[in-house]
């Protein structure tokens, strides 16, 4: 499926992004989306105190920005206290050992967006489990072998960019394989999402490839009611974990 | 469900409404949203020429606007000939025996929001095949008896009107249903929707009350599978059904 370049789409992506109730519609620069969500793991430990961020390469397609607009990301953050870079061996940029609470207008526009995020995991939860019930319906096995391999691809990740690429691999074909016209819309929906994910750390992920291992299951034995019910689940966790709803 | 008056989602609906790639975001008024559905109804002959319209009221109630928004626009369309009002008795305001092709801006905008549009039928169809598949799961007899009754309804109607509340009210409780937390953010992509649809002459109504029935008959017999099918052909067939996708 192409990327959606629609300006009908673009539009509503910009609303997305704008600050709700503000005057004008404000975007972020994709600088300033960088320094919200990196602000916002660190706030909500994601990244501890004193941990080491991912390699800037590593960072930039996670969080799918290009690796300049990470670095001066990075960079004031580094200005503000909330990050620290180390020289030489074992080097690198790393949490500070107590980060600033910075009241960082940035993070508070992606704070505004909060009912527009939780629209947009309803509107995948149920797209989404509507594509999977559908595919359960005509899925072969060569197929279902196809996405297990994407879930391995996953779980074998080493960085967030590359769980995060395994994660929208797996998660497209799901919904080709349903064979239905508004897969494509649902992509929409996926990639609005996916430009508030946080770089979560790996070790936070085990239970989405167990989620995604009992979708393949669920399809394996064409049972399209339980890969529903599954992927609901599946998704359903980020209206728990994703950045606005985790324990402080 | 409470309406959403949610500031985010007001500036998501803002975009819908709103002409792609203008530089500035023109958001129609009242009235030319109105104007402009009038027109594309005569246009795709839904109304055809010489037809009556129906009375103020029911046109104002069916397309959700105030009757001093209907009257307006009926106003305007009356000046620029394509409708025309007779007094007296059988008088009433009736579609132009051979009515002008007006190349009006809030059509030209209304058009420009296909794609958006397009979206917004993608959404509603997977998200209510979703919802229905999860109420197949735990519906009681009652309820299906429920249903049934505002398919009755609707197929009862005698104004679009009528059979606009009826539906709305149909699709709502099926929803609700589901017994799911997102059913309110389908209930948003409904009433989105809704603002875009055009007054349709009851007669092409027919096979959305057979659609209904089949809905309620899967439910009935507990397969989600089959209502999930069944709802998605019924949405579905607004992707052909609505103005833009009308053959001329």
């Amino acid at each position: 499926m192409a990327p959606l370049r629609d300006p009908a789409l673009e539009e509503i992506s910009e609303a997305l992004h704008a600050a709700p109730g503000a005057e004008t519609i404000t975007r972020l620069s994709a600088i300033d989306a960088v320094r919200a969500r990196i602000l916002l793991a660190i706030e909500h430990r994601l990244y501890a105190p004193g941990e080491q961020l991912p390699p800037l390469e590593a960072l930039a397609e996670g969080l799918d920005v290009a690796p300049i607009t990470a670095r001066r990301a990075l960079e004031t953050l580094v200005e503000d206290g909330a990050l620290v870079r180390r020289r030489g061996r074992g080097g690198g940029t790393f949490v500070a050992a107590s980060p600033p609470q910075i009241q960082d207008s940035a993070v508070n526009v992606f704070r505004a967006d909060e009912d527009a995020i939780r629209l947009l995991i309803d509107q995948r939860c149920l797209m989404e489990s509507a594509l999977v019930a559908a595919a359960a319906e005509r899925i072969t096995v060569e197929e279902c072998d196809d996405l297990e391999a994407l879930v391995d691809a996953a779980e074998q990740a080493t960085t967030w960019a590359a769980f995060h690429s395994a994660d929208r691999r797996f998660h497209r074909r799901c919904a080709e394989l349903s064979g239905l016209v508004e897969a494509t819309s649902y992509q929409t929906t996926y990639e609005m999402l996916a430009r508030y994910f946080l770089p979560y750390p790996l070790d936070r992920l085990g239970g989405s490839h167990r989620e995604h291992r009992a979708i393949v299951e669920a399809l394996r034995a064409g049972d399209g009611s339980r890969a529903a019910t599954t992927t609901r689940e599946h998704v359903g966790s980020l209206r728990r974990d994703m950045f606005m709803a985790l324990p402080r």
